[in-house]
């Protein structure tokens, strides 16, 4: 069997062996292809009542991992069938046992919620490849032709947090897969004529775009729609540029950022220099002609999100920078020399940093636009805007869909730069643009449920967070979104909200952060159907098992080897010593 | 009877008066109205055979003329009745006669093609508000409802060269028109984040923007499409700036630049500044999301005809500024305070005048790139393109029309900048990119025709010139453009044909312009049809004949009185004195 992944051909091989454990031998033994079906007859010729008990080892290697697979999977086979099936069993629990020691999420007093939990969890994991440094965490699984197996800003955004915060070392494996896929992000920006790294919006295991440009058909007319998700959707960049430096600050990992990071960061960094453009007359830097996290609206300028990650990511290339010029000069030199950068550009970072053009929050309303002119657009409800389809599965945005000149957006865009920057905004701010966008949007993309989920728990709405925790952790449990868009299928698990299901429970109920001062910060606010949240992470190396119950905070380091943490609860701070538990009241 | 020009209610009153000349009086008059006609009844008794003579006064006066139309209808019938119909007759030649011997255009041996340029002036001539400082030329003329009698860039490019060379006074009067409509402009620039003067894409009456935003129906859907005429197609603005200097180049007219012309100029030129970004890593302006004149390609990026006029603009800008300031200081001054012009916002149009991206001839293939990315578009023909028509009605451009991925473009685009600057490429680069893309030109507007006639000309494609101008003068002859576009209904008079036709003539075969350093110059090249072409021009006040025959040129000054001009034929120039003659031979 040959499957393709992310363009390249990879060679999938699946064997099997049947070891007999009980009863007599097979007289006859077959294999027979019918169809899409691979058979393997065996005959017996047994007395009635007859016991015949098998072991079958079945392995699979691709050529993603190995450089034989056929010759992998003969010693494995060899290997496996030599341990038997108890041995196997026992390996294969401890391995399982550890994820989940890792991963640990328990919720008290909820059992659909901790079923949930549980099931997303799995769910991420299984979908990540957490053995390589090669390979992309698939934005539907293993289960879906149109997204490839490739990486979105999914990956980034809502997969690897959970990571990040239980087992490092995978994240760490996934971005450097984003370093590994630098070339073709970088071949990218210059086909469009741009420098630095442009990522893929949808990336195959090379790392060169994917994403085809003309993604659906007008159901309308039958003619292809050219979508600019490729071409215009930049924020991926300062996304992966954001991912890698919340890797960094979660777990002080210096090395990675000196060896990865760090040149991540500038070829970012670089990209967002070459497309940003100067308004003389008003000193600033503009983002033109985007397409931001909502995706009904392609073509607009000074997107909210996009500018803040991109001036987000310019600071921390710049911290990166200097951290490389003190700590490891000779690899920032290298660094400069193989990717060409300029003082010019260095000083042009600089200048965006500290000029490019972020909308703000008014002064009266607290609202921020979306981007230049959302306001200014029809106000309608996505119940009612429905109402004019004439066609229930035409594509709703560009360009010309039902949604395109209307507030209606496809999934949460401002709420969702609150979810990646907890402390850029007052408690104020963020309600009132929740309040503002909810009911403009469609939740047309399975990302948005969980964005506004989590920003609901900081702004004292526990119970709508509850709700969208349960519409976000039931996507594929139900089947709730739709597997055709626009005519075409984009069915498979979404795993991204797999992922997001632990950060609604970490990150929002519990509050989690580590802020930029490297505090573990914790804000606990559950909802009425929990007793306590119980679950294991890892910050800067050190494991810690986290309670919050009705009362207070519980935190305890898993073992006396491990350094001390710092950690806040609401207002109150402590060091958790290695081995101690600390207890932190309301 | 009440009709609505540019928005504004404008009264019509058409009085009529019957002034009996030879026959019995009628035995009884009245009035009735039957539907959608007035009638006057007469009854009369007469004798078999007794003939009846009447004579009929008919007057039209408007609110945009007098206060008081009603008065001056009474008065004006009351007069004329008086002068009686010989001597009207007598003044309504003279008055024509005079509009004849300044417009002439006599083509030798081709009575076809005279008849068509005579019959092309008369329309540009009538459709002229030639009174009047506060009317534009109606892109329609008089018979247009879609057009509501406004201008587009219609007026500056074809309506009003033929002007500017024949009846400076009223080309004077429809640029003021342009001045008294800056208020106008400014809104509309103020509206969209921008300042300085924005041109209304359809001006009437009092400059406000009254294209609107949903031209066409897409047929296809029923639902209406945005298309971006009045915001995006912001050469109009420096086209107005345009006609200005060639308005003041020809004539020599310096108090209109001081009055109103520079006033114009920094105003298109604060436009231009507040609208342009600068690319820091390129060093360089650029012109983002532009319309240019092929309207079948919306949000484009650094259009080359829209780049060449704003820098053209900006220089002339800052020349009329330079002039001002030594010839009429203290009205600088005025204009400076009255439009907030800031020493910052000059530095600016100093810095774009010589920074802004213009793109170049490539130097192999000398092909000018109509936008970016435009080579990379699909490479297909017109017609071939109109087999993916679903309905013949069908809007082809923006936003998923048939041509919008092609190269195929609605109208004369790079081309339309070799007429408006003949000097500015070589004979090369204008016949390269004439060739390539005159077959990608689908001629969806009237105005396109023309402007391949024109260059045709002067490339050494007289035959093609004169298939071009046929194709163009008789546009409304043969009905041949379509009256309705994309559900729209366009008919009507296509005035800017009209004005282009004595533009083919006279610009086009004769090669008449007036270089930047004032000389007029002439370069002939008739079509084979053709034995001579006479016609009359004025030009910094002096009137001129000009022959051009199949052996040289004759220019003569009609008066002894007038200053002597500096006449160029090809390689010779020679200064044609107060009423005398020169010959150029070839």
């Amino acid at each position: 069997m040959r499957t393709v992944t992310g363009g390249r051909g990879t060679e999938v091989l699946v064997s099997q062996r049947i070891a007999r454990t009980d009863g007599p031998p097979p007289v006859s033994s077959e294999i027979v292809t019918a169809e899409k079906r691979v058979l393997r007859v065996l005959e017996f010729e047994v007395a009635a009542g007859t016991e015949i008990a098998f072991e079958l080892y079945n392995v699979i290697y691709t050529s993603n991992d190995v450089a034989d697979p056929h010759a992998a999977c003969v010693a494995d086979l060899q290997e496996s069938a030599g341990k038997g099936y108890a041995r196997l069993w026992t390996e294969h629990t401890r391995v399982w046992d550890g994820i989940w020691d890792r991963s640990r999420v328990e919720i008290d007093g909820d059992e659909l919620a901790q079923t949930l939990i549980r099931y997303n969890i799995y769910h991420n994991v299984i979908a990540t490849p957490a053995h390589t440094e090669h390979l992309p965490i698939g934005a539907r699984g293993l289960s879906c032709q149109a997204y490839q197996g490739a990486a979105f800003w999914d990956q980034e955004i809502f997969n690897l947090p959970m990571f990040v915060y239980t087992r490092p070392d995978v994240a760490r494996r996934i971005l450097i897969y984003r370093y590994k896929t630098l070339d073709g992000a970088r071949r990218k920006a210059r086909r469009l004529g741009y420098y630095g790294a442009f990522y893929a919006w949808v990336s195959g295991d090379d790392g060169r775009e994917i994403c085809p440009s003309y993604f659906f058909i007008d159901v309308l007319t039958g003619r292809r729609i050219h979508n600019h998700f490729n071409d215009w959707q930049i924020h991926i960049s300062p996304d992966v540029g954001y991912a890698v430096w919340h890797y960094y600050r979660v777990t002080g990992d210096t090395a990675f950022l000196r060896d990865y990071g760090a040149e991540i960061l500038l070829e970012v960094s670089r990209f967002l220099v070459s497309h940003a453009y100067f308004k003389k007359d008003k000193d600033r830097y503009e983002f033109v002609r985007l397409l931001g996290p909502d995706e009904y609206h392609e073509n607009v300028d000074n997107n909210f999100f996009t500018a803040y990650q991109a001036k987000y990511v310019l600071e921390r290339t710049l911290e990166s920078y200097d951290l490389l010029k003190e700590q490891a000069p000779e690899r920032l030199s290298e660094i400069i020399q193989r990717i060409g950068l300029t003082e010019q550009t260095l000083a042009l970072m600089h200048e965006m940093a500290e000029k490019v053009y972020v909308p703000h929050p008014d002064p009266e309303t607290l609202l921020i636009e979306q981007f230049d002119g959302y306001f200014d657009m029809e106000d309608i409800t996505p119940e009612r805007l429905a109402e004019r389809l004439l066609d229930s599965s035409e594509y709703w945005g560009w360009p010309n869909g039902i949604a395109t000149e209307t507030q209606v957006t496809k999934q949460a865009d401002v709420v969702q730069q609150f979810m990646l920057h907890p402390e850029s905004h007052s408690t104020a701010v963020m309600q009132a643009n929740w309040d503002y966008y909810e009911p403009r949007t469609q939740h047309g993309s399975s990302l948005s449920p969980s964005v506004y989920a989590v920003v609901a728990a900081w702004i004292g709405y526990p119970q709508r967070a509850y709700d969208y925790f349960l519409r976000s952790a039931t996507v594929d449990l139900f089947n709730t979104n739709k597997a055709v868009s626009g005519g075409t299928f984009i069915g498979g698990i979404h795993t991204a909200a797999c992922g997001a299901a632990w950060q609604i429970v970490v990150h929002g109920f519990l509050g989690m952060r580590v802020d930029p001062a490297g505090e573990l910060t914790l804000d606990p606010h559950l909802p009425e159907q929990w007793n306590g949240v119980r679950c294991t992470v890892t910050v800067a190396g050190t494991q810690l098992e986290v309670y919050a119950g009705p009362e207070g905070v519980t935190v305890g380091s898993l073992d006396s080897g491990q350094s001390p943490v710092t950690v806040r609860v609401r207002d109150e701070a402590r060091q958790v010593a290695g081995g101690a538990t600390e207890q932190f009241s309301y």
